[in-house]
């Protein structure tokens, strides 16, 4: 059982725009990275097949504080946590932190539904989340979720 | 003085992802689309130029909810809201609804501040909103901001 | 029949750099839409769907070159060309210029494929352009095609 | 000296589009970030600062072939090749190639100038590349940048 996991990550050129820091969309474009490697290390995919359907994982809410800017080539460390896990749905934190030095740079929170896609009218029904991925997470201490210092 | 402001646009294919809807990460571009082409309808741009500092307007915080996909050459309304004016701050409140049919599908919410960028260190500094800022917009009428029916 | 479509735009925040120029990638998304645009025109749609497989036109070549930069909120058309059109693909040509001045910035080049996308293992498989399409474009005049002044 | 440079990167969900496959514009992308990390291998970054001005490396042409798609989580090499080094231009040639089983899926070529950006005005003039850049690099043999098998 999880319940966190850590990505470090550079920051790209084309993620900047003319104010010379990343463009605040690519935040919640990082925490589905970040995500994805998170299921990736346990050995599970975000995207599974059969053949009449698809499960995917679309997002019910995400938000996002923005404590100071990230620029080209920075090093950040994002840090996932499960907050809560629910029968349909899971509730992850993202704390991005500059890697050399700590400082917590931005806080995010994305809620994702399990969903099922049906292949040719492309209908989604939220659905129960698999055993596999149920047996493999949990949420993070209350304390790890806390406010950071 | 102004308080809202609507903009029509298409999806577009590079939008979409894999599950055949608009990536979540989009709809936080489309807000800022939507902020931009207000301040230009108010004769304002949201970028301003002097010898020694730019003056731009970094996010403290973005947020939405999701409640139905939007798809490939779906067009949606975009429709802003001034939330509240504070003497650094701006918040803003969009809805998402599909054109055809008026659906709302999302529902974000974006706090920018007002920052100065200085050139050389590239340093940002909250400042005061410009005064023709501040002559050109207001709040919207509570009611405008309820829940949405 | 046609052979060409014009859009304009305006360059949005998000597609700016830290170089304060429209990030090249971009060019590419921007050719993509004036495409899409154009077929709408002709009443066709760039992706069909029937029960067992997706139409789809993936690329086989895309290529741009960048005479002058675009910057944030520049008004830009894009005047599609269709330079060739073979049994199984088309060639477009795509030529940028500023909206205030006709000043050429860019000039592009895609050829696309008329692709089927089996559902279910997804393989990608070049198919003869459907009738549809064969009767409403054609190749634009040698002369248009030639080299910009 | 060095003529070339290797990048092996997971594809991430938000390069993917509705066709299931890697947006062809995001191979431009994936082409800027293994030139960035080549120059950062030699110890020198694609932007350079100093009180007056900016050095950077805008694009004047970008080619791609793309023989064969990418999805996601596919983990792809990213082959750079140094073509040429002329007095003020750079030209590279990226080979893509699936890390499982070295396919090659896309064959791409940037040529990329040296320009210096005036801080007040933000005009770009095209000047000589750096001392420091051209004793870290030079063109790869003929053979590595033959036609590929």
């Amino acid at each position: 059982m999880s319940h966190e996991f850590k990505l470090t990550r550079r920051i790209e050129f084309a993620e900047t725009d003319m104010a010379g820091i990343v463009h605040f969309a690519n935040f919640y474009r990082m925490m589905e990275i970040t995500e994805h490697a998170f299921f990736r290390s346990l050995g599970l995919s975000i995207h599974g097949h059969d053949p009449m359907s698809t499960t995917g994982w679309p997002r019910v809410r995400a938000s996002c504080d923005f404590r100071a800017p990230l620029r080209f080539e920075d090093e950040v460390e994002i840090h996932l946590l499960v907050a809560e896990v629910r029968t349909r749905s899971i509730r992850y934190v993202f704390i991005f932190r500059r890697a050399d030095d700590g400082t917590e740079v931005a806080r995010g929170e994305v809620v994702t539904v399990c969903a099922s896609v049906e292949k040719t009218t492309r209908k989604l029904t939220a659905v129960p989340i698999p055993d596999a991925v149920r047996a493999a997470i949990e949420p993070a201490p209350a304390a790890l979720l806390g406010v950071s210092s």
